[in-house]
């Protein structure tokens, strides 16, 4: 009997329960009857706490297209490693100690850069674990690509397209604040796809007076409407200048609840058009995920449970070259994925007209 | 040869050049070559300075699915009656003069309720109008229906959908503002159909403490997560009590750039649970319009080349019990069709549950 | 104790598990522990069989945006009143037996026409039932909207609009078919909402020479694209003219899968451009309720509740100019709601220049 | 002065407007007002009979979103090289002669594998021209993905997804007929995102027992419901077995207006649970490009522009494992990208259980 554990840790985003699937189906394949799958309740914080479930194979069934995650999810247990916490709770013994209970051959584990860490850090400890990259972010560092992305672009291309309606009927200038805090693939690649006439990046810090004068330009020829793809973690020149503890207390201190506000008020005293803000938020890590991240996420789960058959352990599954790799998480932890400020996508960007503001 | 103009004013939202289609496909099967449309540019504002350009047929092929507007808006030119601006120019007179330099035999005006009051302004002044009601917020009196409500209906209902994959998956609390200052159809419908949890409206003042509790109240019962669909125009039981100019000193003094955040930093000292904010802002005007606005815009625009070819001036379309019927613009004039607290959609949201912070 | 049934029956659509839900909630809110609500499996076969479950709360839980029915559902267990079938199964008096063995107070019944006629025979028979009004077809008499309609008149404007970027393209014929065997709500709706060039209804026969001759004059015009929104009950006049018994033989003996076949190639002898066939199919009925269908829905099921509670049986939810009301169903069974061939939206249609082929 | 011609041929599909849009602007970025693009209307055909007009900057604007191409296309001109027509028309000479009309310095051009052929022909004759690889089908040798690809998988998971519902609730079969006559791309990935149970393709030659025995172990194992989703081209190992001319005329005296009835009609006979047919069709190809489409169309937009500035011709722009590439039109020509049957998504796809009826 293969007993498999399977939780879901970090920011949800669209894929998940796809993925999940994707394990669940290949395994109950390929062992049958032979099989034991743990579903782990709200990521790391059901191994520490001891709550899972055993599933059955129905509970896998019609959550390709579902958002969200049937297993739930929390923030990341710890930033440092072995955390005793102020209950005295040693949380990797803990999770160690439940992994014994439950008997598990593997722990499939699905998350962003900190759980790949965490999972690294519970391979040290000697357990068998396999990965899969999660993140709307597409900042995994080891995979082209992170199921959740293309889904995420989708929604945010589409707030996009709709304030463009509104951005030419009106003359207006449109801020819309994209997620991404620390890497911008998100913003670059819904911009790219929404038209936008600006794009900022956390990679590429802004110069207001040259954003200014772009939007300027652009009235000048006769187009009164632009639209700035603002990335969450977007910057200026200045900040990124900074100290990072002393950038970190001036936007604590901030008194925007977030970048957007900031820009649009900052462009308000450039500018004559009038300025509006959109901030869609969470919406974009939620509902359906499309057709691309479906598909990802089904080779994903699949070769997941191929891992656990080899017992080929410590691996993130990744993709390269259009290629499913098993990527050590050796080499996964502690590194991200930014957007090189060369890459293909900001020069062809850069070609057809696009300002990064820089 | 009959000679109309046409124009759409206010914010711009789905369904206008469906109706613009369907005034002039109307006009041109009605009258043939014998009819000229003169589109007037970023609505009274062309009007007053003389900005319109002859149409073609084909200007209005292709535009039945598209969102914003062909023709360009501006918002209202003037609160008061006959305004003389700071260049002396007498607005109403200069509309006068462009209507009469273009000989037009009637004027189609597509917009919300200021757009109504100007364009009955203009009829009592002499001019030959119809009108059309445009807005999302489904506040123009005299009309059961607006045609822009539904597709923006349908866009809020989409981000609460996806809100709701998130939310579960983390057990937290979202704030998402919804369009509507001061009438709540688009809130009351949105936060219906996307499954909302507490809804508040304009027209209902909320307890924040008795939402705070409802918010318990559901932790309690094991739903950890809980999605509030907040009008921009929500307003405390406090403030209602407010004479207006205070509430609007108020307001303009508040820190936060829309409710939302204030709602959330109030809720935030009351709850245990994370609260997040989405501002989905002008997405919600833009866009295709859906099926539903395509129908009733056409069927708007072919009536309001009926009443043109009727001469029945001086109405505006409306749609009453299913039935196309032309409203007095005296009468729609000024008016506001807000949300009855005691509408059947609200009794039936109370019913399933839905609290309204009251 | 309240005890209450709940079954679906008839083809699905969109807004069942909505309305459902809407009936649920609503009952566990006034009744809370004192009801108890039973899910009768794949609509009156369940009943017949006595195939069953007591529901608990949680099972009614996300399901306001699912598509299709957690109860399952069949066709019409009889066309004829009491039926006996060939294994001495008597139909009606099962039914009444297992309601009274689940001691049933009230059955709610969510169907279409065929649905109500049968949910008035248990009434007769003596027991109490409320029914909703479920089709995507919008025919049930007694309620000017049935829930699925506007969900699949957007599905189906949706085909009509991707069909028209590559009917443009390649300036060729696209004959769409699209629900709606003996009425004709749904092309109607769909064919305005998607610009259809031709409308043909099952109310409404068609001439075909006259079709050809539109199709004509409109590459006459420059228009080298058409599309044809085309009712699954389209009809030519000739068939219109024949008794019914020999229509279904004719038709039987079809050498087409359906009759938008035969209208591609009725079309391809009298026109020159290339006819493509698209049929959507089932597609029609799937997928997540719109936002109206969700609203409706939970209006309607709030309603169903309100009845129950208020004893008020043998009667069907309606709406009606706006506002829910309930219409006894020994008015509502046998009749069917088509399509008025003066109607306003026909009507409309016309001035815009549709043809609906006669 | 330079001088591009720019033409779209072949099937149109999503992206089209998007890619001509990332030419274009990227030859005003880079040239300004030394460059005039011709347009050249409906395909080859344009540039034969000498239909084509100096563009504006202009109209390339907005048009990001749009589906089809506002430039028309038309099928390819000739099957055999330098075709003289009926009318003595030496089709190659003519466009050889009108691009010197024009005095070209290069001819964009967008198709598929025809079109590619077509290009290289034109490339051996003499003229300057770079490809763009565009089709729903992802078939075009030399590239890892065409544009349109993902957005017609989007529409044809979207059917899928909607057939869910309805399949589940009444436990039926449904065939739905995706697109691809050659090759499988398109029902493979939409087949897997769409959670098909059966997916058939041109690439793997079915046993129509096999299949019937997949559906009836579903039904034995609980589950009533079933979809297949099968490619246009699909076929039975019997017709894999014939000699093409036979195949050929065996289709072409079938009496199945497409495929997917005749699949249906032998399940018919071999399953006991009711199956229906579904045919999107040409809804696969139109309505505005998906977030990947818009992204990959800009960068290989903004790539043809480059090979141009670097006078680089004779070739196609491809992506190899996520960079963009110059492909010579030589090696491209005459080549076909099926699917290989042992690909991972293939294997991926049987791992979870999927069938491929062989």
């Amino acid at each position: 009997m293969k007993r498999i554990g399977i939780l879901t840790s970090g920011g949800d985003c669209q894929g998940l329960n796809a993925s999940i699937r994707g394990v669940a189906k290949s395994l109950y394949e390929e062992f049958g009857n032979d099989v034991e799958i743990y579903g782990i309740k709200d990521g790391y914080k059901g191994l520490i706490f001891g709550e899972y479930k055993l599933m059955k194979p129905e509970d896998f069934s019609g959550i390709l297209t579902l958002g969200g995650t049937i297993l739930g999810t929390s923030r990341q247990p710890f930033k440092l490693m072995r955390v005793i916490d102020e209950n005295s709770v040693d949380k990797v013994q803990n999770m160690k100690d439940n992994y014994k209970k439950m008997k598990l051959d593997c722990l499939v584990i699905l998350g962003g850069n900190g759980t790949q860490k965490t999972a690294n850090l519970l391979r040290e400890e000697g357990l068998n674990v396999v990965s899969l990259p999660k993140t709307i972010d597409n900042d995994v560092w080891g995979t082209d690509m992170t199921f959740g992305f293309h889904s995420s672009v989708e929604i945010a291309t589409n707030v996009l397209d709709c304030i463009h309606t509104t951005a030419t009927s009106h003359g207006r200038i449109f801020c819309v604040e994209i997620m991404g805090h620390k890497v911008g693939w998100l913003p670059l690649y819904a911009g790219i796809a929404g038209g936008a006439d600006v794009i900022l990046l956390p990679e590429i810090p802004y110069d207001i007076d040259k954003i200014a004068k772009t939007l300027d330009n652009r009235i000048a020829n006769g187009k009164k409407f632009s639209i700035l793809a603002v990335a969450e973690g977007a910057l200026s020149k200045e900040e990124a200048a900074m100290k990072k503890k002393d950038f970190k207390k001036a936007r604590a201190e901030m008194k925007y609840p977030s970048i957007v506000y900031r820009l649009a008020d900052e462009l308000a005293s450039r500018v004559d058009n009038e300025i509006r803000v959109c901030v869609p938020g969470h919406f974009q890590r939620g509902g359906s995920p499309c057709a691309y991240d479906r598909v990802l996420s089904t080779r994903f789960g699949a070769a997941a449970a191929r891992l656990i058959r080899e017992k080929n352990y410590g691996n993130m599954v990744g993709l390269v070259n259009g290629k499913i790799v098993p990527v050590p998480l050796s080499e996964v932890a502690g590194k991200l994925k930014t957007v090189p400020v060369d890459c293909e996508e900001i020069l062809a960007a850069r070609e057809i007209g696009i300002s990064f503001g820089d």
